[in-house]
């Protein structure tokens, strides 16, 4: 992974974590699993951050203790049963280390706590209900007693989303509700339970010949970065956008029926894919971050699956400026979107180019050579999907367009260096945090008409700070604009210096007239930010639909999406 | 209109309907507008019906009564006073005629009452408000006096959406609240008031080098058939669907944010194409036919304008089957598209040839030759948009998908004959109730695995009553499913028989598993059947929200949606 090194390499772990570690809570992923960074970017962050080799001989806090909470549950022993009498004794904990699991999601914030060995709240029982009627008597249960319920799906949230801030129940939804109801090859639909992942569901689709008896294979069209370690209730839930959503759709666009328990009762939504039927509560449930209630079942599109028919395209533009405009015009043009599109600004292309092993090679002899210069240059890349007659027309439109724009073609070789890695950079952070340096992402919604204002006054807010690293792209597409992702890289160990940066980020993002968030969720971390970009009228409603749902207030309860703020630091609730 | 007859034709009205009169409320669009049936419709119905020439000698109830209402308003003098001061002398009517026009849609059952005199409940004062302050300044006082508010776009609801039930003020938005606020080229954008109808919001964007100072000529994408009679706010509110949906999406999909006045305070959502900022209540608002509140402004998505790289097409296949599982095909064919698919069932076939005068011709002839019998063979006409690329693959991919499903190739024509008339079947209503005969459509959505069902089921309700002629199509295509679009013609003269087969096919609809409705919205007529439609924990969040928005139940009461309904029975209302 991290490629063959010349000079010194930083003794980057190979290790699992230990069994029962604050380490195999925080580490991304794979227990097994690494990406080390290459020496390109190894030496640009020693540079950047002025450090030496030195700086990388011993690893530090790597938080392989024990866990161990202080704070014993606070639910009694009777409720415990009562949960375990609906699920089943072997179906209910409250281990020390269950109860920080199913609790901690995968922001730098938990990670850094953990490695100091400072758990934050943690769950007072986990509970792995084994189907949807459970499900029912546990929320019915909770809300009789007002028991706090906080639903885990894949656990990859990075805002706290399911944070257990009052204590209560952590309900897995991934452990036993992970079943493919339905195929239904006529409708292009599945129906899947919840807690589904996402390798299972996509797995069992692409093979849906053999595993499901179907005539065709199929795919989900959803690829976030945390695709293997995220359930599809979690991708509506939070609203989440995969790398091809451009052509796919958000998860927004995926679901055509839901099936929640909520304290106000249970909806079943209908499948149709456009009605007037009123108001659509199907969408209104989507992005709740489970503050309604828990979605058990849903029933999302699916799309042939023809990977043969996937073509790949990379280009370098002389600036930022260009590869936008590119953008816009394949986004607008009407010719078909491709799948993949991702555009990197200047330092991201600087040092994605050594990541994906472009730099020094004959591609950037020619670059060089025509002028696309380090620094200014930027470098796109993506896909097209579908009928093999659609991604040909795309590619070859999305040619044509990048050539008016100055954009050199680069062939497809681009998207095949960075397609391998697609799931796999969250890995880096560990090797980074075992140094001391953290890396992390924000992420927002722009209009074009907004883009470069946000990109230059967030990137300004980043670069108050000395020595930090910002790589910005954008990779969600529509005609009307895109997001922006921030990856910032800084050396910084104390958990008040980042989040101090990271508000600094957010409150530049907000200001400059980004979203709160384009595919991330608010969850209680973003959620400070929240009523003041939406306004109180949108507010209100939100709050209206949380009193219809959950009048006693136990679902995901303390923070998030802003519903139960009081004040601006949700960390002290 | 009516082409060259051989033999008698009935003496089809061609005069304009008398100011002041009821024919003048009731008549479908242009008053000097007209269009006839041809000569192979009328000797179809002849046969249907059983009647002779001489059931069409003399037009009857033509409604050129002079509109007298019974009721004088039961709005005080004060109140009609304080709108006055708001709006000006000039922008508030208690005149009967204003009074009914602008409480009356197009419902068969408004003009066959209408026709005898009998007009409906309605509004005690018109309203015409010249900006949004203005709106905000009536719902406000509305609210604290606890006036009734409809709001009147265009007009063209055919399901009571805006009937003053409950008496109070008819706010009309199209008088001038109806202009161009800002088109935005870099985002593809156009926000406009909610009171501009079709053809001024078409037209400024077809013309906008010129009206717009804009660089490039742009389309709404927006073409339902009641496009020169409605508002781009009705199109919103009701959730309607443009005759070319399949490729521009339906009203819902175009919208990227909205202004609201409702009581509870002002909503203006914000622009983003996506975001993960929770539930999107800008999404809730739309569909809510006047009961939470007046949208007054809206954002919507524009498209290139390129006309000249429309493709048309036609087909004809050996079945319904057939013709189902080609449209079927395309939609999950990931090519791309088509802007308008229509596929036609055996009866509307039969009698679409007839009107759009194939019937009889070289092309007739050549399907019968080839075995494509009448009241087996059903008819495909559409058009594929976008780039010139994108449309060739479209139509070419949908020529291959077709042949493959038995369906002969007609070239254009058939389409090229059906554009000119796309706008204006609803004239055929008059002539036809000149003499006695009704002419009505109800429409659902389906998925495919419903199609069929749903189509043979409302069939048959339908020709449980002997002699009425029922034409179906399916004309806005997802790959999950379509809508059924019924049309059925019957000699009827009292509203009671009706209202009666109304119920009656409403309810095989929705006991066949369609949708209470696809793109004509909910409104009074069809608002019985929503709850156990949509069931009783979504209608329990509609609640929620009316509650929310709307406490005093000023906006839009009396039955719509089925908030607010008590019984089955909203006429008593």
């Amino acid at each position: 992974m991290s490629g063959k090194w010349k000079g010194f390499m930083p003794d980057w772990r190979e290790t699992a974590p230990l069994a029962g570690s604050y380490r195999s809570i925080f580490k991304w992923g794979d227990p097994a699993g690494f990406k080390h960074p290459n020496e390109k970017l190894y030496r640009e962050m020693k540079e950047v951050f002025g450090l030496s080799d030195d700086d990388f001989r011993q690893r530090r806090r790597e938080g392989d203790e024990a866990v161990r909470l202080a704070r014993t549950p606070r639910l009694g022993a009777s409720h415990v049963q009562a949960m375990a009498r609906i699920v089943g004794e072997e179906n209910v904990s409250t281990k020390d280390y269950d109860r920080l699991r199913y609790a901690t999601g995968k922001t730098v914030e938990e990670a850094m706590l953990l490695r100091e060995g400072k758990p934050g709240r943690a769950a007072d029982l986990v509970v792995h209900p084994r189907g949807k009627e459970e499900v029912r008597a546990i929320v019915k249960y909770c809300a009789r007693h007002r028991i706090p319920v906080y639903t885990y799906g894949g656990g990859s949230s990075v805002n706290f989303g399911f944070r257990p801030a009052k204590g209560g129940i952590s309900l897995v939804l991934s452990t036993h509700m992970n079943g493919i109801v339905k195929l239904n090859e006529e409708n292009q639909t599945v129906t899947v339970q919840a807690g589904i992942m996402g390798p299972a569901l996509e797995g069992a689709l692409n093979d849906a010949p053999s595993k499901l008896r179907a005539a065709r294979p199929y795919t989900c069209g959803h690829f976030p970065q945390s695709f293997e370690y995220s359930s599809a209730g979690g991708w509506v839930a939070t609203l989440g956008s995969g790398q091809s959503s451009t052509y796919y759709g958000d998860a927004y666009n995926l679901v055509l029926s839901q099936e929640y328990v909520t304290p106000a009762g249970d909806i079943r939504t209908r499948e149709y894919p456009a009605a007037a039927t009123g108001p659509k509560v199907n969408d209104i449930l989507k992005g709740s971050e489970g503050t309604f209630g828990v979605l058990v079942e849903l029933t999302l599109k699916v799309f042939r699956f023809m990977p043969r028919n996937r073509k790949r395209f990379g280009f370098i533009f002389p600036t930022w400026e260009a590869a936008v405009s590119a953008t816009r015009e394949v986004s607008q043009g009407e010719f078909g979107m491709p799948a993949v599109m991702r555009i990197s600004d200047q330092e991201e292309t600087n040092i994605g180019l050594k990541l994906y092993g472009i730099d020094g090679t004959f591609l950037d002899t020619l670059m060089r050579l025509r002028g696309f210069k380090p620094m200014e240059r930027c470098l796109m890349l993506g896909t097209s999907e579908g009928d093999a007659s659609l991604t040909k027309n795309v590619k070859r439109n999305v040619k044509r367009v990048c050539a008016r724009h100055g954009g050199m073609y680069l062939t497809g070789l681009p998207t095949k260096l960075w397609e391998p890695g697609r799931y796999r950079d969250p890995y880096l952070r560990e090797d980074l945090q075992d140094f001391g340096i953290l890396i992390d992402t924000l992420e927002t919604s722009v209009t074009w008409d907004t883009l470069h204002k946000v990109h230059r006054e967030v990137r300004a807010a980043v670069k108050k700070r000395p020595k930090v690293i910002c790589m910005t792209h954008a990779s969600h597409f529509y005609p009307q604009g895109t997001n922006l992702y921030f990856i910032f890289i800084a050396k910084m160990e104390r958990v008040k210096d980042y989040v101090a940066m990271q508000d600094d980020i957010i409150s530049a993002i907000c200001a400059s007239g980004g979203s709160v968030s384009h595919h991330h969720g608010v969850g209680r971390m973003l959620a400070p930010w929240i009523e003041e970009h939406l306004g109180k009228g949108q507010m209100d409603v939100l709050r209206a639909l949380k009193r219809h749902f959950d009048p006693a207030g136990i679902m995901n309860p303390g923070g998030p999406l802003g519903l139960d703020l009081k004040g601006k630091d949700w960390r002290k609730i």
